[in-house]
């Protein structure tokens, strides 16, 4: 009997990942192409099919495909679109109906946070919990929830913008047109944004006063705070200050089992963290202190995205039985 | 055939009040006994039932009980208990358990204002919707959370705390023992602490300068707004203003269908709703913007919280059906 796989696609604004991925969240094979976001999605979906039928001829003797899970910024469940993607050129487009002109297998659609979130509930942190949030930290924040063990998509299939719950509204200027939300503290561009602010506002020292802006990543931060840095050490903290308040206000609407956070500035590990968890402490109500877990990721960081794009369909299936 | 009628049950601080409600909503009968918040639980049930299977005589002929709900404070749903509620000389007590002794019916425990969400899911403003939330404001803030149908409990029985994420973390003293919470600012007492911040802080002129801060009630400053009293009017802008911006984050988490405003303040219309809508749909993300109802409660006010708790009830029985 051949073995199911799902196909996992990750659209990112300058690679489309792609993967085969079994039920117990092996990824059989993974490859990509370029997104070329000036083009349409069409044009994406047609490229990318002509790739993945070629590269699973390889695979067909021992591998059955089950269905499409796809990952994508600003996806709709609900509806099969993508609206507005920030970083592609697409407009408002249905992409379940463009992926059923290339194959007949089921697909499903949503965010890339969203995706992350099911499949750290299939493969990953979240396996056999009901209740919990997962929070990528990236460029921006992005979040997905899951209560009651289905992921909360809302009334309109928007449901899990955590990123874009309010810090100060009056604070920092925010791609999406407002000030002060959580995502321009709380991220990889977050974070950068205060060492920047503390290097105005402060005196302490720092090599990182001699880095552009346009230059220095979160790696950069995390490296200089691991050195000992003060001032990289004061934004981590800085950060983690705002991302440990809001969560405790997610945790006031969700009372989750745990908070799982992922992606690049996740990464930084205990400096995130610890302080992270402190805070969240901190200002929780008292019936939810010493709770709720935090907890990284268990997705492999190689695989994580087309994992959770693949997790999507095997959540589908899991639902039929 | 006898008709069908739940025991509704809400425990206050001052009186608990009983009824008997039928499937499509009828209060067929309320009446109820003084709490004595000093006694403990087993005291009070003891004296309820004897009440309830006394009064329950004259409709017996014709009426058939089939279950009994409970709206009480920090109650847990999952477990059947109340633990440590602020009013009441409890401790930790299984309020379930107790009431087995007096009653063989199946019965269910949730807070007041997951109460107020079922009632108003199954017999209010909320009927049909899938996904809502119900804040009260009365003495405080409450909140219950509906996602996909069903109430949001948490991880623990616990979560829908709303009126405990935080404002401002160096904000207003909170009961809870924290600073900042929203009840401080978006409740009865929340607008009450505004008139009084507000007398000391402008020279706003007001007929409320001649009241003191325990003779004040927010029906006295609704009263005062629609004599056109412009100190009322700054209190009524500031609360909405604090709750619109707070609303706004909870609609990045769940993209509810609605917002039901329930209990005193709630009563204020279009002086706390207006303003309210106005302040939520500008601190929301685009993707949000007018698409969320918000709405009054549609539980007629003298039987909203035995409605409530009945409810409870009747959608367990709707669940298993």
């Amino acid at each position: 009997m051949k073995k199911k796989v799902a196909i996992g696609i990750d659209v990112g604004g300058t690679n489309t990942v792609f993967g085969f991925v079994d039920e117990a969240g092996q990824c059989v094979y993974e490859s990509s192409i370029l997104t070329h976001a000036d083009q349409d999605a069409d044009q994406l979906f047609s490229r990318l099919f002509i790739k993945i039928d070629n590269d699973f001829k390889k695979y067909s003797d021992d591998y059955e495909l089950i269905g499409i899970g796809i990952g994508a910024p600003n996806a709709n469940y609900y509806k099969g679109t993508v609206e507005l993607p920030p970083n592609l050129n697409w407009g408002i487009v249905n992409v379940l109906e463009i992926v059923k002109k290339y194959s007949p297998l089921p697909s499903s659609i949503t965010n890339d946070a969203n995706a992350a979130a099911i499949g750290e509930m299939i493969f990953g942190t979240a396996k056999g919990m009901k209740d919990f949030i997962v929070i990528t930290l990236g460029t921006g924040l992005g979040s997905g929830i899951v209560v009651n063990g289905e992921l909360v998509y809302g009334s309109d299939g928007f449901a899990g913008e955590i990123g874009h719950t309010i810090v100060d509204p009056n604070g920092r200027e925010c791609g999406c047109g407002r000030k002060g939300c959580l995502e321009t503290y709380a991220s990889a561009s977050g974070i950068k944004r205060t060492v920047f602010e503390l290097i105005g506002t402060t005196n302490i020292p720092s090599e990182l006063r001699n880095v552009s802006y346009n230059q220095l990543t979160a790696k950069d931060i995390a490296d200089a705070a691991k050195n000992g840095d003060k001032l990289a050490l004061a934004a981590f903290d800085y950060t983690s200050k705002i991302l440990g308040l809001k969560l405790a206000d997610s945790v006031a609407h969700l009372s989750p089992e745990a908070i799982i956070l992922f992606g690049g500035l996740a990464l930084a590990g205990g400096l995130i963290f610890t302080p992270t968890k402190r805070y969240m402490e901190e200002y929780m109500l008292n019936i939810f202190k010493n709770k709720v877990k935090l907890l990284p990721s268990a997705l492999p960081g190689a695989h994580a995205a087309v994992l959770g794009a693949s997790a999507l369909i095997w959540n589908e299936l899991k639902k039929i039985k």
